[in-house]
């Protein structure tokens, strides 16, 4: 958050990758269909969850209300295989690109945007 | 984040919206393009960007780095028109589907997410 003018610049234009953590050490990831691109999941990543990631192909979070490493589909067996990682501006934010083993929300849904906002109430939406 | 197994239920399976905002009275909100659906930005709400969000139909985000609301594209222009809004599981992330009036990145590019990750080196992303 206190980067100096050239470390922005270095981050938002250059080609290193220099991801860039919140104060609780957490960075966001959008998990989007690799075949369709519709999202399915919004997760957190530190440090841990992301250098997992990396090295597996598989998504890995960080589990804010458990406080722990989360390998998704640990004990579903829905995994989210990675094949492409998009970084945004200010390298605090990824988009996952993924090939869902099964639904990857879990309450069975295959997206866990399965609501749309209309008024004040929630319908199902059609993805 | 001390929700009751009832609070879960009616959250998760409920027709009622109802936000859950974090420790710092933050949700996730994710941009989509509604005609292409490409990830454009990841931003954060605080309940005040979200009642100007619902309210105008234009995205508000709450700027971290500032600690302000922050109506996208109000100096630039580049304002995203709301679309249809997307609610995930749990209610702590959204999806907005929008029109954008220009480049949605502070950058001048279309997307925030205009490189992709390949070993350690970020190459421009084809969108």
């Amino acid at each position: 958050m206190s980067d100096t003018t050239n470390d922005t610049e270095k981050r938002e234009l250059g080609q290193d990758f220099m991801p860039k953590f919140d104060a609780q050490g957490l960075l966001t990831a959008v998990v989007l269909d690799d075949s369709t691109s519709s999202p399915l999941m919004v997760a957190f990543m530190n440090e841990e969850a992301l250098a997992a990631t990396r090295e597996s192909g598989i998504a890995h979070f960080y589990s804010r209300s458990r406080g722990t490493l989360w390998k998704k589909g640990e004990t579903s067996g829905n995994v989210l295989t990675v094949k492409s990682i998009l970084v945004d501006c200010d390298q605090d934010a990824l988009v996952l690109r993924c090939t869902a083993a099964g639904p990857a929300c879990h309450t069975g849904a295959t997206s866990c945007f399965y609501r749309k906002l209309e008024g004040d109430t929630l319908f199902p939406a059609i993805s």
